[in-house]
Protein backbone atom coordinates (compact mmCIF):
# COMPACT_ATOMS: atom_id res chain seq x y z
CA UNK A 1 0.00 0.00 0.00
CA UNK A 2 1.84 3.36 -0.74
CA UNK A 3 3.22 4.96 1.67
CA UNK A 4 2.96 8.58 0.22
CA UNK A 5 0.10 10.57 1.60
CA UNK A 6 -2.98 11.48 -1.20
CA UNK A 7 -4.49 14.27 -2.13
CA UNK A 8 -8.18 14.51 -1.72
CA UNK A 9 -10.79 16.72 -3.70
CA UNK A 10 -13.92 17.13 -2.24
CA UNK A 11 -16.09 19.39 -4.17
CA UNK A 12 -19.79 19.93 -4.95
CA UNK A 13 -22.31 22.70 -4.90
CA UNK A 14 -22.92 25.23 -2.31
CA UNK A 15 -25.09 23.39 0.06
CA UNK A 16 -24.52 19.57 0.01
CA UNK A 17 -23.23 19.43 2.95
CA UNK A 18 -19.29 19.61 2.26
CA UNK A 19 -18.38 20.95 5.28
CA UNK A 20 -20.85 18.47 7.60
CA UNK A 21 -18.74 15.43 5.92
CA UNK A 22 -15.34 16.88 6.21
CA UNK A 23 -15.71 17.30 10.10
CA UNK A 24 -17.00 13.85 10.73
CA UNK A 25 -14.35 11.90 8.35
CA UNK A 26 -11.57 13.81 10.14
CA UNK A 27 -13.19 12.74 13.31
CA UNK A 28 -12.98 9.53 12.21
CA UNK A 29 -9.78 9.57 10.29
CA UNK A 30 -6.42 10.50 11.81
CA UNK A 31 -4.20 10.41 9.20
CA UNK A 32 -6.21 12.89 6.89
CA UNK A 33 -5.77 16.51 7.54
CA UNK A 34 -7.18 19.63 5.70
CA UNK A 35 -5.69 21.84 3.30
CA UNK A 36 -6.16 25.59 5.14
CA UNK A 37 -6.99 28.09 2.03
CA UNK A 38 -6.09 31.33 1.96
CA UNK A 39 -9.04 34.06 1.36
CA UNK A 40 -9.09 37.76 1.18
CA UNK A 41 -13.42 37.33 2.58
CA UNK A 42 -13.78 38.71 5.53
CA UNK A 43 -13.64 36.24 8.86
CA UNK A 44 -17.59 35.36 9.59
CA UNK A 45 -17.78 35.07 13.19
CA UNK A 46 -16.01 32.51 15.11
CA UNK A 47 -13.46 31.68 12.26
CA UNK A 48 -9.83 32.05 13.38
CA UNK A 49 -7.22 33.00 10.82
CA UNK A 50 -4.91 29.46 9.75
CA UNK A 51 -7.94 27.47 11.32
CA UNK A 52 -10.85 27.78 8.81
CA UNK A 53 -9.00 30.20 6.37
CA UNK A 54 -5.65 32.22 6.14
CA UNK A 55 -7.26 35.81 5.87
CA UNK A 56 -5.08 37.82 3.62
CA UNK A 57 -5.36 41.81 1.73
CA UNK A 58 -6.21 41.37 -1.94
CA UNK A 59 -2.62 42.59 -2.04
CA UNK A 60 -0.69 39.59 -0.55
CA UNK A 61 -2.95 37.02 -2.61
CA UNK A 62 -2.65 38.61 -5.96
CA UNK A 63 1.33 38.41 -4.55
CA UNK A 64 0.66 34.54 -4.06
CA UNK A 65 -0.45 34.18 -7.71
CA UNK A 66 2.35 36.07 -9.18
CA UNK A 67 4.71 33.78 -7.30
CA UNK A 68 2.61 30.72 -8.42
CA UNK A 69 2.31 29.65 -4.63
CA UNK A 70 -1.02 28.69 -5.24
CA UNK A 71 -2.25 24.89 -6.68
CA UNK A 72 -5.50 26.66 -7.36
CA UNK A 73 -7.43 30.38 -7.17
CA UNK A 74 -10.43 31.49 -7.94
CA UNK A 75 -12.30 34.66 -7.55
CA UNK A 76 -15.97 33.75 -6.41
CA UNK A 77 -18.32 36.35 -5.53
CA UNK A 78 -15.75 38.89 -5.51
CA UNK A 79 -13.69 37.01 -3.25
CA UNK A 80 -10.26 35.37 -4.00
CA UNK A 81 -10.12 32.03 -2.70
CA UNK A 82 -6.97 29.87 -3.56
CA UNK A 83 -4.78 26.79 -2.10
CA UNK A 84 -1.17 26.96 -0.68
CA UNK A 85 1.24 24.60 -2.78
CA UNK A 86 4.14 24.22 0.10
CA UNK A 87 2.26 23.07 2.61
CA UNK A 88 0.41 20.26 1.09
CA UNK A 89 3.60 18.71 -0.27
CA UNK A 90 5.22 18.87 3.18
CA UNK A 91 2.12 16.47 4.57
CA UNK A 92 2.23 14.48 1.91
CA UNK A 93 5.98 13.75 1.67
CA UNK A 94 5.11 12.51 5.38
CA UNK A 95 2.25 10.14 4.54
CA UNK A 96 -0.60 12.04 5.29
CA UNK A 97 -3.76 12.51 3.49
CA UNK A 98 -4.29 16.04 2.73
CA UNK A 99 -8.01 16.95 2.04
CA UNK A 100 -9.12 19.97 -0.08
CA UNK A 101 -12.80 21.19 0.33
CA UNK A 102 -13.43 23.66 -2.54
CA UNK A 103 -16.07 24.89 -5.15
CA UNK A 104 -16.37 23.40 -8.21
CA UNK A 105 -14.61 25.98 -9.96
CA UNK A 106 -11.65 25.38 -7.64
CA UNK A 107 -11.76 21.81 -8.10
CA UNK A 108 -11.46 22.47 -11.87
CA UNK A 109 -8.29 24.10 -11.48
CA UNK A 110 -7.00 21.66 -9.44
CA UNK A 111 -7.78 18.87 -12.22
CA UNK A 112 -5.21 20.54 -14.68
CA UNK A 113 -2.61 20.61 -12.16
CA UNK A 114 -2.31 17.54 -9.92
CA UNK A 115 -3.23 14.54 -11.83
CA UNK A 116 -2.84 12.28 -8.84
CA UNK A 117 -5.45 13.88 -7.03
CA UNK A 118 -8.59 11.56 -5.88
CA UNK A 119 -11.82 13.65 -7.37
CA UNK A 120 -14.65 13.46 -5.00
CA UNK A 121 -17.62 15.15 -5.90
CA UNK A 122 -20.83 15.21 -3.56
CA UNK A 123 -24.25 16.01 -4.46
CA UNK A 124 -27.43 16.32 -3.23
CA UNK A 125 -30.40 13.83 -2.92
CA UNK A 126 -31.89 15.93 -5.20
CA UNK A 127 -32.62 19.75 -6.19
CA UNK A 128 -35.37 20.02 -4.07
CA UNK A 129 -33.53 19.08 -0.65
CA UNK A 130 -30.78 21.75 -2.15
CA UNK A 131 -32.57 24.62 -2.04
CA UNK A 132 -34.48 23.40 1.58
CA UNK A 133 -30.63 23.23 2.71
CA UNK A 134 -29.88 26.59 1.47
CA UNK A 135 -32.84 28.04 3.18
CA UNK A 136 -32.41 26.45 6.01
CA UNK A 137 -29.12 28.57 6.79
CA UNK A 138 -31.01 31.29 7.32
CA UNK A 139 -28.14 33.68 6.80
CA UNK A 140 -29.04 34.37 2.94
CA UNK A 141 -31.39 36.52 0.85
CA UNK A 142 -33.67 35.20 -1.33
CA UNK A 143 -31.95 36.28 -4.61
CA UNK A 144 -28.48 34.64 -3.35
CA UNK A 145 -30.64 30.90 -2.44
CA UNK A 146 -31.84 31.97 -6.22
CA UNK A 147 -28.27 32.32 -7.49
CA UNK A 148 -27.19 29.24 -5.51
CA UNK A 149 -29.48 27.02 -7.09
CA UNK A 150 -29.30 28.23 -10.53
CA UNK A 151 -25.48 27.56 -10.00
CA UNK A 152 -25.78 24.08 -8.19
CA UNK A 153 -27.71 23.00 -11.65
CA UNK A 154 -24.62 23.71 -13.33
CA UNK A 155 -22.25 22.62 -11.11
CA UNK A 156 -23.85 19.03 -11.32
CA UNK A 157 -23.35 18.87 -14.58
CA UNK A 158 -19.02 19.04 -13.96
CA UNK A 159 -19.41 15.88 -11.63
CA UNK A 160 -19.24 13.85 -14.66
CA UNK A 161 -15.68 15.27 -14.68
CA UNK A 162 -14.67 13.46 -11.42
CA UNK A 163 -13.40 10.07 -9.90
CA UNK A 164 -16.34 9.77 -7.89
CA UNK A 165 -19.89 10.66 -6.99
CA UNK A 166 -21.41 10.44 -3.62
CA UNK A 167 -24.74 11.30 -2.96
CA UNK A 168 -24.99 12.86 0.79
CA UNK A 169 -28.55 11.57 1.51
CA UNK A 170 -27.17 10.24 4.90
CA UNK A 171 -24.12 11.97 6.46
CA UNK A 172 -22.59 8.61 8.24
CA UNK A 173 -23.34 6.57 4.35
CA UNK A 174 -21.71 9.15 2.47
CA UNK A 175 -18.44 9.29 5.12
CA UNK A 176 -18.33 5.55 5.02
CA UNK A 177 -17.97 5.98 1.65
CA UNK A 178 -15.52 8.48 1.37
CA UNK A 179 -13.13 6.78 3.97
CA UNK A 180 -13.60 3.48 1.57
CA UNK A 181 -12.39 5.68 -1.53
CA UNK A 182 -9.42 6.56 0.38
CA UNK A 183 -8.46 3.58 1.40
CA UNK A 184 -8.64 1.81 -1.90
CA UNK A 185 -6.88 4.80 -3.44
CA UNK A 186 -3.88 3.24 -2.14
CA UNK A 187 -4.26 0.36 -2.87
CA UNK A 188 -4.45 1.40 -6.83
CA UNK A 189 -1.75 0.09 -9.57
CA UNK A 190 -0.97 3.74 -10.13
CA UNK A 191 0.35 4.51 -6.80
CA UNK A 192 2.18 0.97 -6.24
CA UNK A 193 4.31 -0.04 -9.27
CA UNK A 194 7.38 -0.24 -6.88
CA UNK A 195 6.13 -2.98 -4.65
CA UNK A 196 6.15 -5.42 -7.91
CA UNK A 197 9.93 -4.16 -8.98
CA UNK A 198 10.85 -4.76 -5.21
CA UNK A 199 9.20 -8.08 -5.20
CA UNK A 200 10.33 -9.40 -8.90
CA UNK A 201 14.59 -8.63 -7.56
CA UNK A 202 14.34 -9.70 -4.67
CA UNK A 203 16.90 -12.33 -4.10
CA UNK A 204 15.60 -16.27 -2.58
CA UNK B 1 -24.39 4.87 -5.79
CA UNK B 2 -24.63 2.08 -8.47
CA UNK B 3 -27.23 -0.63 -8.04
CA UNK B 4 -26.08 -2.83 -10.11
CA UNK B 5 -24.02 -5.94 -8.78
CA UNK B 6 -20.04 -5.59 -9.96
CA UNK B 7 -17.32 -7.91 -11.05
CA UNK B 8 -14.94 -8.67 -9.53
CA UNK B 9 -11.79 -10.80 -10.48
CA UNK B 10 -9.01 -11.54 -7.44
CA UNK B 11 -6.17 -13.06 -8.99
CA UNK B 12 -2.82 -13.63 -7.88
CA UNK B 13 0.27 -16.46 -8.19
CA UNK B 14 -0.84 -19.51 -6.89
CA UNK B 15 -0.11 -19.57 -2.77
CA UNK B 16 -0.75 -15.86 -2.09
CA UNK B 17 -3.55 -16.94 -0.15
CA UNK B 18 -6.81 -15.86 -2.50
CA UNK B 19 -9.03 -18.70 -0.88
CA UNK B 20 -8.45 -17.30 2.89
CA UNK B 21 -8.87 -14.17 1.92
CA UNK B 22 -12.34 -14.85 0.31
CA UNK B 23 -13.70 -16.89 2.51
CA UNK B 24 -13.34 -14.14 5.36
CA UNK B 25 -14.69 -11.44 2.34
CA UNK B 26 -17.61 -13.39 2.12
CA UNK B 27 -18.38 -13.90 5.83
CA UNK B 28 -17.85 -9.96 6.26
CA UNK B 29 -20.17 -9.28 3.10
CA UNK B 30 -23.56 -11.05 2.73
CA UNK B 31 -23.74 -9.02 -0.53
CA UNK B 32 -21.15 -10.76 -2.66
CA UNK B 33 -20.98 -14.04 -3.91
CA UNK B 34 -18.93 -16.24 -5.69
CA UNK B 35 -18.54 -17.02 -9.22
CA UNK B 36 -18.23 -20.78 -9.26
CA UNK B 37 -16.03 -22.13 -12.34
CA UNK B 38 -16.47 -25.01 -14.23
CA UNK B 39 -13.34 -27.83 -14.26
CA UNK B 40 -12.50 -31.06 -15.43
CA UNK B 41 -10.02 -31.64 -13.03
CA UNK B 42 -11.22 -33.83 -10.68
CA UNK B 43 -12.73 -33.08 -7.05
CA UNK B 44 -10.12 -33.24 -4.18
CA UNK B 45 -11.48 -34.67 -0.90
CA UNK B 46 -14.07 -32.98 0.65
CA UNK B 47 -15.02 -30.65 -2.93
CA UNK B 48 -18.66 -30.95 -3.80
CA UNK B 49 -20.00 -30.51 -7.33
CA UNK B 50 -21.75 -26.53 -7.55
CA UNK B 51 -19.60 -25.80 -4.54
CA UNK B 52 -16.37 -25.44 -5.08
CA UNK B 53 -16.69 -25.87 -8.94
CA UNK B 54 -18.73 -27.45 -11.39
CA UNK B 55 -16.68 -30.56 -11.84
CA UNK B 56 -17.31 -31.51 -16.09
CA UNK B 57 -15.93 -33.74 -18.47
CA UNK B 58 -13.80 -32.65 -20.95
CA UNK B 59 -16.11 -33.66 -23.65
CA UNK B 60 -18.44 -30.92 -21.68
CA UNK B 61 -16.45 -28.33 -21.36
CA UNK B 62 -15.24 -28.29 -24.84
CA UNK B 63 -18.75 -27.89 -25.98
CA UNK B 64 -19.15 -24.71 -23.52
CA UNK B 65 -16.23 -23.48 -25.18
CA UNK B 66 -17.65 -23.60 -29.17
CA UNK B 67 -21.24 -22.30 -27.80
CA UNK B 68 -19.29 -19.20 -25.94
CA UNK B 69 -20.97 -19.98 -22.49
CA UNK B 70 -17.35 -19.14 -20.55
CA UNK B 71 -16.21 -15.90 -19.67
CA UNK B 72 -12.70 -17.31 -19.44
CA UNK B 73 -11.16 -20.36 -19.77
CA UNK B 74 -7.80 -21.67 -19.67
CA UNK B 75 -5.75 -24.82 -19.29
CA UNK B 76 -3.51 -25.24 -16.67
CA UNK B 77 -1.70 -28.34 -15.79
CA UNK B 78 -3.89 -30.31 -18.13
CA UNK B 79 -7.17 -29.43 -16.69
CA UNK B 80 -9.47 -27.09 -17.93
CA UNK B 81 -10.85 -24.02 -15.83
CA UNK B 82 -13.40 -21.59 -16.46
CA UNK B 83 -16.09 -19.12 -15.68
CA UNK B 84 -19.58 -20.14 -16.83
CA UNK B 85 -21.06 -16.52 -18.09
CA UNK B 86 -24.86 -16.87 -17.67
CA UNK B 87 -24.87 -17.21 -13.98
CA UNK B 88 -22.51 -14.06 -13.30
CA UNK B 89 -25.06 -11.51 -15.54
CA UNK B 90 -28.21 -12.79 -13.82
CA UNK B 91 -26.79 -11.91 -10.41
CA UNK B 92 -25.20 -8.92 -11.12
CA UNK B 93 -28.35 -7.69 -12.22
CA UNK B 94 -30.22 -8.57 -9.21
CA UNK B 95 -27.52 -6.12 -7.74
CA UNK B 96 -25.26 -8.70 -6.28
CA UNK B 97 -21.45 -8.17 -6.39
CA UNK B 98 -19.88 -11.48 -8.12
CA UNK B 99 -16.16 -12.83 -7.07
CA UNK B 100 -14.14 -14.80 -9.28
CA UNK B 101 -10.84 -15.79 -8.00
CA UNK B 102 -9.30 -17.29 -10.56
CA UNK B 103 -5.31 -17.61 -11.95
CA UNK B 104 -4.03 -15.24 -13.93
CA UNK B 105 -4.16 -16.44 -16.87
CA UNK B 106 -7.86 -16.60 -16.57
CA UNK B 107 -8.04 -12.94 -15.23
CA UNK B 108 -5.72 -11.95 -18.36
CA UNK B 109 -8.61 -13.47 -20.61
CA UNK B 110 -10.97 -11.58 -18.33
CA UNK B 111 -9.43 -8.18 -18.95
CA UNK B 112 -10.55 -8.78 -22.49
CA UNK B 113 -14.03 -9.27 -22.27
CA UNK B 114 -15.32 -7.61 -19.19
CA UNK B 115 -14.19 -3.85 -19.38
CA UNK B 116 -16.37 -2.99 -16.28
CA UNK B 117 -14.66 -5.72 -13.67
CA UNK B 118 -12.82 -4.51 -10.51
CA UNK B 119 -8.92 -6.55 -10.82
CA UNK B 120 -7.43 -7.13 -7.85
CA UNK B 121 -4.00 -8.73 -7.80
CA UNK B 122 -3.52 -10.40 -4.40
CA UNK B 123 0.48 -10.47 -3.70
CA UNK B 124 2.31 -12.34 -1.40
CA UNK B 125 4.59 -9.94 1.00
CA UNK B 126 7.63 -11.07 -0.50
CA UNK B 127 9.03 -14.52 -2.22
CA UNK B 128 10.87 -16.32 0.45
CA UNK B 129 6.94 -15.84 2.27
CA UNK B 130 5.65 -17.40 -0.87
CA UNK B 131 7.75 -20.26 -0.83
CA UNK B 132 7.06 -21.21 2.68
CA UNK B 133 3.46 -20.89 2.06
CA UNK B 134 3.56 -23.67 -1.16
CA UNK B 135 5.76 -25.67 1.19
CA UNK B 136 3.46 -25.46 4.28
CA UNK B 137 0.63 -26.96 2.14
CA UNK B 138 2.78 -30.19 2.51
CA UNK B 139 0.61 -31.52 -0.62
CA UNK B 140 3.33 -30.57 -3.12
CA UNK B 141 6.38 -32.35 -4.29
CA UNK B 142 9.73 -30.35 -4.59
CA UNK B 143 9.05 -29.97 -8.63
CA UNK B 144 5.45 -28.50 -8.42
CA UNK B 145 6.75 -26.59 -5.31
CA UNK B 146 10.46 -25.04 -7.97
CA UNK B 147 7.69 -24.95 -10.86
CA UNK B 148 5.17 -22.27 -9.19
CA UNK B 149 7.45 -20.60 -7.42
CA UNK B 150 8.70 -19.66 -10.75
CA UNK B 151 5.70 -19.17 -12.66
CA UNK B 152 4.92 -16.93 -9.27
CA UNK B 153 7.54 -14.82 -10.28
CA UNK B 154 6.76 -14.46 -14.00
CA UNK B 155 2.77 -14.05 -12.56
CA UNK B 156 3.78 -10.70 -10.33
CA UNK B 157 4.82 -8.51 -13.25
CA UNK B 158 1.18 -9.29 -14.28
CA UNK B 159 0.25 -7.04 -11.56
CA UNK B 160 1.05 -3.92 -13.33
CA UNK B 161 -2.40 -5.16 -15.65
CA UNK B 162 -5.04 -4.70 -12.62
CA UNK B 163 -6.71 -1.81 -11.15
CA UNK B 164 -5.56 -2.30 -7.77
CA UNK B 165 -2.55 -4.20 -5.82
CA UNK B 166 -3.66 -5.83 -2.33
CA UNK B 167 -0.38 -7.45 -0.16
CA UNK B 168 -1.76 -10.00 1.65
CA UNK B 169 0.94 -10.24 4.50
CA UNK B 170 -1.92 -9.62 7.00
CA UNK B 171 -5.33 -11.34 6.41
CA UNK B 172 -7.66 -8.67 8.28
CA UNK B 173 -5.79 -5.93 6.51
CA UNK B 174 -6.09 -7.49 3.08
CA UNK B 175 -9.92 -8.10 3.43
CA UNK B 176 -10.46 -4.44 4.88
CA UNK B 177 -8.70 -3.20 1.85
CA UNK B 178 -10.74 -5.40 -0.78
CA UNK B 179 -13.50 -4.55 0.41
CA UNK B 180 -13.30 -0.95 0.85
CA UNK B 181 -12.07 -1.22 -3.16
CA UNK B 182 -15.56 -3.26 -3.54
CA UNK B 183 -17.45 0.32 -1.86
CA UNK B 184 -15.27 2.73 -3.83
CA UNK B 185 -15.95 1.13 -7.07
CA UNK B 186 -19.81 1.50 -5.98
CA UNK B 187 -19.24 5.40 -6.35
CA UNK B 188 -16.98 5.32 -9.31
CA UNK B 189 -18.18 8.10 -11.87
CA UNK B 190 -18.52 6.00 -14.83
CA UNK B 191 -20.68 3.52 -13.13
CA UNK B 192 -23.04 6.47 -11.67
CA UNK B 193 -23.56 8.51 -14.77
CA UNK B 194 -27.47 8.41 -14.56
CA UNK B 195 -27.28 9.83 -11.55
CA UNK B 196 -26.33 13.38 -12.63
CA UNK B 197 -28.73 13.11 -15.79
CA UNK B 198 -31.73 12.56 -12.97
CA UNK B 199 -30.55 15.48 -10.81
CA UNK B 200 -30.51 17.77 -13.55
CA UNK B 201 -33.36 17.04 -15.16
CA UNK B 202 -35.46 17.41 -11.68
CA UNK B 203 -37.93 19.69 -11.87
CA UNK B 204 -38.33 22.35 -8.97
Amino acid sequence: MSSKGNLIILSGPSGTGKGTVCKKLFAQNSNITYSVSATTRLPRPGEENGREYYFVSKDEFENMITQNQLLEWANVYGNYYGTPLNKINELRAQGIDVLLEIDTQGALNVMEKAADGIFIFLLPPSLAELEKRIRGRGTETAEVIKKRLDAAIDEIALGQHYNYLVVNNNIDTAVEQITAIILAEKCRTSRNIDIINKIKTEEI
